[in-house]
């Protein structure tokens, strides 16, 4: 039984983070996909574990050999979602969340239609503003810009399959679990299991 | 917001009655659908709360206004699923659980086709087999015609949205639970979540 590949997305301000860290913590058989990317390591980072990290013209012959399931730039720097590795382990029975922005997201969907879409919000979109507000820590152009996203992040949110609604991260968690579990239950999963061989 | 209404068929033999007893205790805000019935109220039994216990004429009178759901002939009685109250606890946001054999199912999913139809088998049809011998308080025909009529649903349940395999009673009951969870997770019912208003 091969697994199954969530993708969530959320915007900036939304507490994401801290609801997969309680997801993965609670689901032994769900694993972070481990993303490409161009920007340099940091200390503490491992190669292959927190990213694979590549060089530019890897990245770009990596494009060029359809490897990556989908890319995006960002603050210069290229990120993307090998095809292989996850491949391998989804066929392997894991299951895989892969974290990603919207518009990567969305081009997951369409090259896997099987993949579960996943969008996290806040109860209203006026949380969302004032926890980018209240950080205290990011330049008022910054709030807005994110801001910004996040409203067309929102636009694009009913092309996604689930809402999760990050009011309680605990419920959240559960709920993102509860729909593993769902799709795991689908007919179309469990076909297998009508046979009726063992009695003819 | 409605609730969602859940409709649970399963060959006999199965073991759903407890499996269904553990949903029900675990899940605060689901209900069963009380039936109609023309069978006679038995010692123990409140109308309205085991069945709703009706005269044949008064059934057949419900059926002719089309104020049931679906309704089925079972050993010389009827039975079936007034709608009006059923519609009332949906609206009242009451998640509603509706123990149905597989013909009244399907006729559910054809009239509402919101309801999600959840399946539940064993996990090999020999378990079924063994499990209704294995009672020893039936006779071999009454077996084999429970074995015939198990080997039919079978062959219907691919028109259920989900299969639940009661291999373990905590995690069949698990899983409905989080079928439940996850369809009120599903976009469409949380699209009011996007609004944007508040920010506007």
């Amino acid at each position: 039984m091969s697994g199954k590949l969530i993708v969530i997305s959320g915007p900036s301000g939304v507490g994401k983070s801290t609801v997969l860290k309680k997801v993965m913590d609670l689901t032994p058989n769900l694993y972070f996909s481990v993303s490409a990317t161009t920007r340099p390591q940091r200390p503490g980072e491992t190669d292959g574990v927190n990213y694979f990290f590549v060089s530019r013209e890897r990245f770009q012959q990596m494009i060029a050999e359809e490897a990556l399931l989908e890319y995006a730039e960002y603050v210069g720097n290229f990120y993307g979602t090998p095809e292989a590795p996850l491949n391998a382990a989804l066929e392997a029975g894991k299951d895989i969340l892969l974290d990603i922005e919207v518009q990567g997201a969305l081009n997951v969907k369409r090259r896997r239609p099987d993949a579960i879409l996943i969008f996290m919000l806040a109860p209203s979109f006026q949380d969302i503003e004032n926890r980018l507000i209240g950080r205290g820590d990011t330049a008022p152009e910054l709030v807005q810009s994110r801001l910004n996203r996040a409203r067309w992040e929102y636009t694009q949110a009913p092309h996604y399959d689930y809402l999760v609604v990050n009011d309680d991260v605990e419920k959240a968690a559960q709920e993102i679990r509860s729909i593993l579990t769902a799709e795991k239950c689908r007919t179309s999963e469990r076909i297998h299991y009508l046979t009726l061989k063992e009695d003819l």
